[in-house]
């Protein structure tokens, strides 16, 4: 089995009410792929300068930069600094393995690139892309022809509002699927996220936390862990479009996510191992399942 | 069984993004008591003027009168007008009946009124107490004293992190637990519900609507279902703390708040069955339920 992510690697310096860190590892390629690498193998492609402390790099550029800070409402980032670097003349050259791969994460970049690394893996069973507000108001039609392409979209749930003009999310993940994806994810933040298929939802709470002290790249975090189980279950011979199989996705993007954000960075989600993994997935279960027998009266 | 609920009965004139009403009946004792109906008796005290059309008034005064309106945000209600009337010199007076209830909601109205309705009820096994940031700012000292002397707290996330001064949600609800109630519910608007009790939580998303045409009114008839389920199964003489049972009612909540905001004030909740609630709440599950098993690697 293999998944290729595309996306960001980047330098991040972050403050939030718990601690500030300076030019730490991050990205949606970086958060995404550590999140996937506990389900199944992934071949990461992004950018990276030559202050990069590794063997890839483009010489004579830096690294993509961002900084930013939060408040102790944490559904919201504010960002201080951007430096795109060599992210402003990315064009990503997939190798042929890469481009061999059956399932395809395109993270949130310039939607043309997307649209033309999909179109690089022609072999990719299931794809699925990330975007931001950013691109929705810079490159909208560029945006929608990529997604058009792909078999799931994951945007914010405001975001999915804006693309589609629609205020009702459940109407507004029905417009984005006539653009083209057959699955819909909502992030929702700290409020969890909803799935759409068909005519089918699916509406997951966020774990509760006492502890959230960064939340940069929580939503990265959850796309690896939704579309790494994914491909471990394709690789088994399973239907990702199975919904039973599309909600345990969904549990355990989410359990990823709830992890990135209990520490800085990366930092928590690099030294989780798959049984912590799994044991909050059961205290998840626990925490949001409901019996229903009749009331007596 | 028997529940008595204390609080606002008045006339709401409302506009959404889908239609506008005049002077309709609503209030936070009337969403309450027609959402718990389903479940158990409950009898309704809350003052009304000599405008409205019953045998019980205040006569020479007129009915709390609310105005106000939604953008496609649902989640903020935006006031245009708020005529108090009989409201600002109601002082509750329990018929003996009403004194006697196993269980009692304290309805969103000042809080050394609900601490004194608290008092008159001697023999309520469980108390419940719903508040606003008005109160908040107007009378925190006497919110906290009347929420001391109650088993339960609803309120919205934002609030009880007001209440606390604590930013995150779970570490807000501890606090608020310190404040004396075992039981704390915060309610998340849209995005569902979360409940905290000792060292466990549970968390429920929304339902999903492709039609919400009027939110007002919804917390309080969520705090209709879930106390009125937890009245049903007390007097059947299960324990209203047993976790599993709270959750049931987390649920039932949810589906009565859904129903709420179908259609403009308690146009929904009124003509509703307990079929129909009862089948919407398979479908809650069915919805919000994931299985855990070992994924294939």
């Amino acid at each position: 089995m293999s998944l290729t992510a595309v996306g960001s690697i980047a330098f991040d310096s972050v403050r939030t009410p718990f601690g500030e860190r300076e030019r730490m590892l991050g990205g949606s390629a970086v958060h995404f792929s550590l999140a996937a690498s506990f389900f199944t193998d992934v071949r990461v492609v992004g950018p990276v300068g030559d202050d990069f402390g590794a063997d890839e790099l483009l010489p004579g550029g830096e690294t993509f930069f961002w900084q930013g800070h939060y408040e102790y409402d944490m559904n919201v980032a504010h960002t201080d600094d951007t430096q795109l670097n060599v992210f402003a003349d990315f064009d990503p050259k997939l190798s042929e393995e890469s481009k061999s791969a059956e399932m395809l994460f395109l993270g949130n970049i310039q939607p043309d690139l997307q649209a033309r690394v999909r179109e690089s893996c022609p072999e990719a069973e299931f794809t699925a892309l990330d975007s931001m507000n950013f691109w929705l108001d810079s490159a909208r039609d560029s945006l929608k022809q990529a997604i058009a392409k792909v078999d799931c979209l994951l945007l914010n749930d405001a975001e999915i509002r804006e693309l589609t003009g629609e205020p009702n999310l459940a109407r507004a993940a029905r417009a984005a699927m006539d653009l083209g994806p057959a699955v819909i994810v909502a992030k929702r933040g700290e409020y969890g996220a909803a799935l759409f298929t068909g005519d089918e939802f699916f509406a997951i709470p966020g774990f509760l936390l006492e502890d959230v002290r960064d939340p940069t790249g929580a939503g990265d975090s959850f796309a690896g862990g939704f579309l790494g189980y994914l491909d471990s279950r394709r690789a088994a011979g399973d239907s990702v479009l199975d919904h039973a199989i599309l909600r345990q996705a969904m549990a355990y993007g989410s359990v990823l996510a709830s992890f990135n954000v209990e520490d800085f960075g990366t930092d928590r989600v690099r030294s989780l191992t798959r049984e912590e993994i799994d044991e909050r997935l059961r205290d998840f279960r626990r925490i949001t399942h409901f019996d229903v027998e009749p009331a007596p009266i």
